[in-house]
């Protein structure tokens, strides 16, 4: 029997503002990717997150972005060097551990947020800055790369364990990349389409691009979004799904 | 012979405003404590920081601050509870670990910055909020304490390991409290004052406030401050008349 | 016939996320009290805030809070001098000010938020400071002052045009202030309740206290709440009760 | 005899972090440039810079910059729509017309900051949207453009009043546009060559590019730098130059 996991990104509210339906998407989800502070979230969420994570059983990752609060990470920060990245990436993972740590809870991957993820995707230097900064903390962190991706050569070079991740929601270019927010169709909203469509790529471990072409792609987790409108009813239709495929959900083993 | 760590608080600079002379104090502290982002301070001056402190065989200590930047966290952030003070020190303290683990250094104390220490240093809830937050992190984290103050009740309630600290450039009150910034006097500029006062209070193991009392303290830690006007001056005259009185300097070892 | 000005705050949003009701709520007032960016708000969100009351033929005025966007202006910043806060009110206003120029609307009034309201109505010194802060700007601007308050006397000594508000949803103490959100009853939640208080307070000029005490007060304003739950429907019933007590709504007229 | 505007960027602090030596300066520029609290500067920063111009006699100016204090501006915040820059603008020169309003003194002119000058510079969209920002809140407001730029043809379709600028310490390329900063001899240090090809230009109404071009040039006011080493020096040497020359400075005036 598959198994899989579904990844969803959480504790993105900041201070009084609440962003996303943390309680309801971690039903849903088997890992989730914790905001840390220098795009969305603050201490308290990032406890509050953690705390929901342990009580639920679900594997806790760090999602570091780039230091822009008010663009949500969104936007590029252009001009960074590697070393900038790599200070930006550890950082933000060893507040998420100090309160994992506090809430006896434990940090066990990384994966980038928004445009540094984006950028990455694209970007050798930004790629191997990322890896470089996961492994300088913790050469056992597992790193969470969107699948054929510049992510993967990084985390190779860097040998950190590596789970491949596709998109839920989001339509494929031919060269495997997602087509751009930009671009009408980027992004999914119609639930049993969603299911349906993940379902077939669990199972022939391929995605179909916006032509049709099917791209051969290891496929170790899913992301499931939080905070787009019926987030929470496309990932229930999702479960059930895939429940209906005998696709079994669970967090993702470390895997090279 | 007697031997005392000098502490300093560096890494106050931000982005591309710079604040203090790290390099100069740098060579003058055995100790330093690092702002880790909140107040002052960003993942590149902590890596930057710490780079520093480790070529000079410097111990370094996480030296977390209320969230607030514009005020430099010299100004109290009311309201705050218990858990929320713990969970923004376990924060700060974990950033900067993650930055001194890919530097290759190590993270060995833990001092309240600014307003955050005032506070505690009179008020139970937060004393004892900054000590369980260092102690969820880790405890064998050493608490760099105001002698005489709240902090160390507070300390000594965790079960942490402690060094107690007393100002070079500061005075006090008869009750041992530091004389209030507000007040006149409150701060020592001449270097050759300051410097025989601390050597005094080290050979006494006392100190002396404004009105003359002589004040029994332990004193593990001199701090020495790095921001103020002849601050580089004032502790190389320090470090003179220290050398001249047969008093070793070395990085505080850990103690109970 | 009475008539009566229902004031509301708005444009608390940031970035991406959202607070409050914007679209619902200016359906319902007759002046908006629109944030200025340094404790909610933003460049964006003040000219989607002033496009909409435009729209609606709505009055704006700025809504000035202290510089503390994590907490969202509701905690106290210690230790400002006169001349700070008199900066931090004029910089909020001449922001706005410019926003509303190039939308061709026009601030007319100024009500402080949050904590530096209610620092305001017990602190004189920060009462007059907001009171020359905003004459130092344009002494037309209506200042709108919890009646009662601190701020009145502080709005009369700069001489500026005043509006006295009342909370419809807040319980008063025997002087005339409100309780404290800390205690509980502070904050009234049932639709029904508040609309027929709200129609006694304004047919008696009268405020009834805690403990029944009746409190004579002018008023000129009703502040309703946009972030709470239930608000759009609390404002709904409130407009019905008034309309059948035949007490029309309509912004307040400059007054001295 | 010729005259000429110095301008300077100025109120570059933030908080207690000092930038610059504005004192200095401000004895050396006739027209100063203020940062508006979004890349650098805050309300007490504004009016303390306000204050020191009024004494000197000095025109001030907004200088509005991307909402990027951790970069200082100084990179390009991709993504941003017309409107998003127009209201960024409109945000920052009314923040400085209230607190100068405040002061007793007057805006009367904008200067786009760092990286959304260089933006702007060469990018149509941001060009406009800057000079529809000015004009939309005050089309007397005089705008002041990098000579040969886009930024030319934005102010003359906005129909606003212009002063064209040229850098006294920055090498040109052959089509008239600034060498980047990340190119060797993009910056120049030197006192007296400096002062030298200042004279020069002021008196040929020509700039020498890298490759010793001369490109003809309206001149009507010359930026000198606070913020670099040896700034205060290199504008009194510039200043006696101006001097020997017979060309006077003094704030420009209202152009076309």
């Amino acid at each position: 029997m598959t198994t899989i996991d579904l990844n969803c990104d959480l504790g993105e509210s900041f201070g009084p503002w609440v962003m996303g339906n943390d309680e309801a998407m971690i039903e849903l989800a088997t890992s989730v990717n914790i905001a840390c502070g220098l795009h969305a979230g603050d201490a308290d969420i990032m406890r509050k997150t953690v705390d929901l994570a342990k009580a639920r059983g679900v594997s806790i990752g760090a999602h570091p972005g780039y230091r822009d609060l008010h663009g949500f990470g969104r936007r590029p920060v252009p001009g960074l060097k590697a070393s900038e990245i790599e200070n930006l990436v550890a950082y933000q993972i060893g507040a998420l551990q100090a309160i994992a740590t506090a809430a006896g809870h434990k940090v066990t991957h990384v994966k980038a947020h928004g445009a540094l993820s984006n950028v990455a995707c694209e970007d050798d230097m930004t790629a191997h800055a990322i890896a470089n900064g996961i492994k300088a903390v913790d050469r056992n962190l597992v790193f969470v790369v969107l699948a054929n991706s510049r992510l993967v050569q990084a985390g190779e070079k860097a040998n950190l364990p590596m789970v491949h991740e596709v998109f839920a929601d989001r339509a494929y270019e031919d060269d495997g990349s997602l087509v751009s927010r930009r671009k009408p169709g980027a992004v999914l909203h119609d639930a049993r389409q969603i299911s349906e469509r993940v379902v077939r790529m669990l199972q022939d471990g391929e995605v179909a691009s916006v032509t049709g072409k099917r791209i051969k792609m290891r496929i170790d987790t899913v992301c499931i979004h939080g905070d787009t409108p019926g987030a929470v009813e496309i990932a229930r239709v999702l479960r059930n799904a895939l429940a209906d495929a005998a696709i079994a959900v669970a967090p993702f083993k470390r895997a090279v």
